[in-house]
C-alpha cells in the first residue's frame, strides 16, 4: 500500500443535524477518539481527522494524544500509542481536505456515508474497486448526531449507500465506521 | 428469519486473560452495553447476554435497561429502548448457554472469535455459511480485557479465524463485534 496514495478519515463534529434537521455542533467523545483511531490503524489508514470549530474540544483532543503518545498511556499500551499517532483535530472539514492535499499533494476524492438512503449513493462493491484502484487519495466522511448536514454532502464526490438499507438502523458511529472500513478495506470475507 | 432458531451474543467479563496470561474480571462498561446492544439489534440477534459473576455490575446492567426501557431514555430515544430490550445480564458463560436452551429448545452452537491465530480455526467463509444454514440457534462470544481464557475455548464449539491475521490488530472488542456480525450476517458487500 505504501506506493499509492493514502487512505484518510474524518469525524465531523460540525456542521451535523440533530433530531429536528437543525444543524448543531456535537462534542468530541474520548470513546471516538480511541476507538475510531483503533479501526482506522488496524485498516491501514494514514490519518485520522477529528475535526470541529471548538477550540477547547480541540485542545482536549490533543491532551488526550499527548497522554497515550508520550505520556504514562505510551509506555503502559504501546498500540494504543500507534493508534493515536494518526489522530489530529482540526476546525473544519475544508481544513481536513487541504490537509490530505498538502501530505499527499493531490486533493482527496471524498466519500460521505449515511445511514438514510438519499440522493444517489454507490454500492459498496462499487466504492471498494474505486478505493482499491484509487491513483488520488480518499477522504471518507462520517457525521455524528443524527449525521452529516446538507452542506457536507454538497461539498463532497461520492456518496455511499447505508450499511443496512431498510429496516431498523442504529448503530454507534464507531460500530458504522468499523464495519465500513472493513467492507472498503478488509481482506477476508470478500 | 423468524422461523429459523435464533443468533444470540455474549460479552464475557470472566474468566478473562490480563495482559500477562493471568485470569481475571474485567468491569462492564456502559459503552459496551449500549454500542453492542445497537449492532446486536441491527443485525437481528435474539439476545445480547452480559456475562459476570459480581452481583454489582449486573446490577447496573439492570439500571441501564431500566432507565432505557422504561425510563427518561424510552421517550426520548426510542430506536435506543429497542435495542436495549434484547439485553439480558447473567453470572456465568453456561447461564448464557442454558438460557439460549431455555429460549429455543435446544442447545446453541457456540462459537468463540479471538484476535490471535490459535488452534484451528474455521474461516469467516465457512461460519458465515454455518449460520446461514442452522438448524440449532448459535451463540457468538467475545471476549473482553486481552480475551477469552483457555476454559471458554475448551468449552465452545467453533474457533473462527480472527479479523485481521497478522499485522497490527487492536480492534476494540466493539468495533470487532460489528464487524464480525457484518461478515456473518451482513446484506451487502457480499
Amino acid at each position: 500500500m505504501s506506493d499509492r496514495p493514502g487512505v484518510y478519515l474524518a469525524l465531523v463534529h460540525h456542521p451535523i443535524r440533530d433530531r429536528a434537521g437543525g444543524t448543531i455542533t456535537t462534542s468530541v467523545t474520548n470513546l471516538d477518539v480511541h476507538d475510531i483511531a483503533r479501526s482506522a490503524r488496524t485498516y491501514g489508514l494514514s490519518g485520522y481527522f477529528i475535526v470541529t470549530p471548538i477550540e477547547a474540544q480541540r485542545a482536549l483532543v490533543r491532551h488526550i494524544m499527548s497522554y497515550w503518545r508520550e505520556g504514562g498511556g505510551a509506555k503502559r499500551v504501546p498500540e494504543r500509542a500507534q493508534a493515536l499517532s494518526i489522530v489530529r483535530e482540526v476546525p473544519s472539514f475544508a481544513d481536513a481536505v487541504a490537509a490530505v492535499e498538502a501530505a499527499e499533494g493531490a486533493r482527496p476524492v471524498t466519500v460521505t456515508t449515511d445511514a438514510r438512503s438519499a440522493g444517489d449513493p454507490r454500492s459498496f462493491d462499487e466504492v471498494r474497486e474505486m478505493v482499491r484502484g484509487r491513483t488520488k487519495p480518499v477522504l471518507l466522511v462520517f457525521g455524528t448526531g443524527y449525521g452529516l448536514a446538507a452542506e457536507v454532502f454538497d461539498a463532497t464526490d461520492v456518496r455511499l449507500a447505508p450499511v443496512r438499507p431498510g429496516g431498523y438502523n442504529h448503530l454507534a458511529v464507531r460500530a458504522a465506521v468499523s464495519i465500513i472500513l472493513d467492507r472498503l478495506l478488509g481482506d477476508a470475507g470478500a
